[in-house]
């Protein structure tokens, strides 16, 4: 069933895929200029059950599996609509708490979680450190039951919005290495101390409220803790391969979507008395697109299986995600440049596709890094 | 004397190019909220004689060589300022006006070009036709001495602050074929049934005023006829070399621009404990990245030296578009990706640099079409 | 299950795959030295049961699905043992007496054949044709229940060593295509007027014996037609998806040789003191290489089970020609590369393979003919 | 008259260099099967001045400028024959002996090198040092006024036939790195105790004889000392400039050589009733290679006058090497693509440059340490 699946999208061409942009354009325009979305897109969304939705229902979520959970991410960017930051929310950070969460944590936020009221985040990155875990100052210090937080988090998706964080902190400065020192909690907006800075003026992904987070001295309760104190990285570590996943499987469905958009107008654009789809260039350039799209989908939906039988490992991941975002962006660039001057039009859907596209290479832990871990997979002398 | 410029370029590491992308950030971000740039820093640019270089003095230009004019393509990409079209204005446009220009349309508008008073455009594209002349719909029919012209035009830089515009036009419908029905018109802003669509929308190049022109019964007088009649597309192709050349000129300069800011930020940033600067893979990409420079460089400074002998032809300056314009996006997302998280973020210039550069493969005749013009001299049998 | 092994190949870094390139050397050499492999080689691949291996029981094959086949590619690929044409026999030729033949061809040829006593080859593309079936010439002129077939054919592969050709020859001159007027024959060799040409000096696959071969007044009795007169153009479009993936599943098995072979010898070579395995930029180098095989591992694998549900079309087969074909010179380039000078000299495994490679994109159908093919099913009105 | 040169070149399409390879053919072959050429070849070369160019008439040399050695580059590679290996003798080694040998030894060799009749060769590379002078074995003691040479060498250019060899070996091992304790030394064929090893069977360059050398207590008298002892390092670092532009100035001559066989090959071949000149992607992929091309031939050039103004540093001419000898192979991969199956097949010119340009990445330092060398003069701190 899963081959079947996608034969049939390569085989047909993708053709439903395209069109879906102009549908939500309106909304997003509006998006875009705001630097964020509205609360009640994500209320809708929870009303329609898109949020949440791999989460288990006996924790308030949707309880269906990661194939239909690729579906949301795939829609999402049929449409081109890249702001609701819906994928983060559901697929990174409440696996977080449904995973590592106490009964009381779950009960408090995965209902509200899935209905599109709490919007979260999660908060790891800090300005002078990039990619790299062992470089996080952020500290949580013990203060009887309770914890003082200190630091600041940069380029933090959902950070404007966000109702709920999870906040990746030192607690152990002495370990051996950050990774025996960290731990995961959970900080809510209006806790004292807790401010969040400007939104972010980015390339694209303009209705995408990324932000700055300053923590002076938030007083945090034991329950604030996520899990097992200094076992946050282990917890990270686990849940990395789906949140590379996510990248990747958005990155492909954009690469579909791209290349409808793209093939539609080669196919109505004229010049020299001919549509530019007679060309033998513009032939070629379509079928070797649509050839990496057609491999890079079918790479993709093997994680998703493997992810689904538990077996999706780190490196594997890795490589979906480094490669499929490099895609992207190839596609992006190309089907742009098909587009010719109204591809650097942002009333055209590919433009806004082609500044979108740029960040996904970045976040997620940079594809330089990608390479890093899978390196180490293949150097090492086991 | 030109080789020791080259050589001292690449010698010397690019290193006083950088850091002056800061001086003009203010201006220039005030110039991208409003879409345009101010009539001010048009003055102000003649008044320092950085209008008109290359123009002949005794027609009111400055009166010096092409190596002055690329040292003005330079600075303006030393400083990551795409916003004023200065020049297309003064390098593609003017060009016209003194070369095929009456004494008296010389006397009229070159003086007042080279103070800045006078800002020009040239109107070719058209929304049906893209790069192919072929396809200008644009007609400017005899009546009497004058001419009465109809059409509309797309993507015209200096488009909405524009003064005068130099319109393409067919004038001979009959003629065997597009290339000898051609006239060029001089039209000026106020001239009634002359109006100016919105200022486009664009990916980057957002201080630039593109915008749509519309000619609806403009009643033009005889002395609107710049040079002969029907001879318009010979005017075009005298003139392509050099306005493919200041695409390459420009392109080159912006990657010098991206690579020193580049530089300068791996040798600061730290990760791992290290500056980045100090990472294999780093010091690899910037080498590869500073070679193919320091290549482009060359064959532009080298393009630049025939051009002032009068020995550019078409096809060289086609390579020299294509190739630096193709270049300059690799170096943009490469030097970008180097930033991490930083590079998307708009208050980097890297970012600003990255969006502008999309366009340069697009516009002055798209890089497909530079191919379709360099193949000819390969496969003619001649 | 077919999920599994994909995944297990992909995690277990191909480990097993290397260091059976040593094994077969020393035959391999002499067969590159005589431009041809032994008799005595084919018939023990027959034995073993490696020849036929898809061909129903019934007709005197083995009986094994098309991953039993799959092995048989990989295992050749994995001992870089390129010179025994035996999957163009058994998966390209063996299918059109099966599938198109009388049970009297079946009956005389298909044990033979299995039994690898009856060496077999296909004369498509002609000197002046090259992969484009509307220029074939050779023609066969019905003479009472004969046929006379006059023509020559080039780039043959098995052709100095065929016992049986599969000749393809125009029947209809008058048809309003080629493809309405060619037919299929069997030619033995020993006919007269059959003759082989020299065996053509290759850049690699030096023990393959590629021939040209001549046809003369060859009179062939009326059961040396096979299938229909004149449906020889249909019988080559069904086969060919199978055909195609045949290269396919060589390429990226070379793909996985060539990496496993540059793997160990990194980890073993030093320089700078260290194994050149530590150097940052060998590492994502061979990240990126296995990134790539990985992906189109996939791919060709998901190839594979459409094959077995009778599901792969052409357009899809031609994806996983040209692309892992283009992927397998672009492994051998860079393994060759991380290889030093040692790299370049015939001793070394990765020298053959990257030799051997070149030919992939090229036959079979080139790339350039795939894409048109991909293209067409792109820009389609249906 | 450098820039008209390059222009020249650029206008004239190349047309020129096309069709010589043929007339070197036969002889070519014959070297090829030998794996050296002939001594003839060397003698008549030096009859004719080919020998020697750059070198001082007053040392024996024809004392020409560097663009006239650089048209022997040319030549040679126009005429596809890299089986005489002129350049490492003329260009490479006997500057050595010009620059920094005694009287006696300037008048012993240079005047037989410069006649064909002494045929030279260096010795620097070894088994496990590959372009590292730092793991140089090599030693030779001081034992009264003479040194003992001990180890041995692989890869070494015309080290079958050579007379003379420059040996690189270390002569203090207590220097305080390498580059302090490194001596150049002349050693001859027949020496006791010097012998060489096998012809390496190469991937191309068949006729170039590369061997190894090994070097068993070769008592050497002091007059074998070439300069300053321990100055070797110093030496070799001067030269390198100038050995990397005659792999770079090889590397352009080839490709004008491989584009010009290309162009005349699909003007000529058919398919699908026309030339395949005809079609848009075959334009297309010309025009690019035609660029490329133009755009390195300008860049040699370039050095080339930088070299005789004694201003070529290392970083530029390593930028010229790996540069130019990686675009060698995509165009090499590109144009055999467009001969199609006769690409592949030695008999034609493409096949024989293919195999002769992988090498050039590697040797004369490989490309990725031209890349360290770019890269310390980028991120170093002055």
């Amino acid at each position: 069933m899963f081959v079947k699946k996608v034969s049939k999208a390569c085989l047909s061409g993708l053709k439903n895929v395209s069109g879906r942009g102009q549908v939500a354009s309106v909304a997003a325009a509006r998006w875009e200029k705001a630097g964020q979305v509205s609360r009640e897109v994500w209320e809708k969304a929870g009303e329609q059950g898109m949020l949440g939705v791999m989460i288990p229902e006996e924790h308030g979520g949707i309880g269906a599996d990661i194939f239909s959970v690729a579906v949301t991410w795939e829609e999402q960017m049929y449409s081109n609509c890249t702001g609701p930051g819906f994928s983060l929310h559901s697929d990174i950070v409440m696996p977080y708490i449904s995973n590592y969460g106490s009964k009381g944590q779950i009960e408090r936020f995965i209902p509200e979680m899935t209905a599109g009221k709490c919007i979260s985040a999660i908060a790891m990155t800090e300005p002078g450190a990039g990619s790299d875990l062992q470089g996080v100052k952020t500290y949580a210090k013990k203060d009887g039951s309770d914890w003082i937080l200190n630091g600041n988090k940069v380029f933090i998706t959902n950070g404007w919005m966000s109702d709920l964080v999870v906040v990746v902190a030192v607690t152990n400065r002495e370990a051996k290495s950050a990774a025996h020192g960290i731990s995961l909690f959970l900080v809510e907006n209006g806790m004292k101390g807790f401010q969040k800075g400007r939104k972010l003026d980015k390339i694209g992904m303009k209705a995408q409220d990324t932000a700055e987070l300053f923590f002076e001295d938030v007083r945090l309760p034991a329950d604030a803790l996520l899990g097992q104190p200094n076992k946050g990285f282990y917890y990270l570590m686990n849940e990395l391969p789906q949140e590379r996943l996510v990248i990747a499987g958005m990155a492909i469905a954009s690469c579909e979507f791209m290349f409808e958009e793209t093939r539609n107008y080669v196919m109505q654009r004229k010049a020299f008395g001919k549509t530019i789809a007679h060309l033998q260039t513009v032939q070629h350039k379509l079928a070797e697109l649509k050839t990496e799209i057609c491999v890079g989908r079918t790479f993709v939906d093997n994680c998703l299986q493997l992810l689904a039988e538990k077996r999706l490992d780190a490196s594997t991941a890795s490589m979906a995600k480094y490669w499929a975002s490099d895609l992207q962006n190839k596609v992006a660039t190309q089907c742009l440049q098909l587009h010719g001057g109204w591809g650097y039009m942002m009333e055209y859907p590919i433009a806004k596709a082609f500044v979108d596209s740029r960040v996904q290479p970045i976040y997620g832990g940079t594809n330089e890094i990608m390479k890093e871990l899978i390196a180490r997979t293949i150097v090492s002398q086991n």
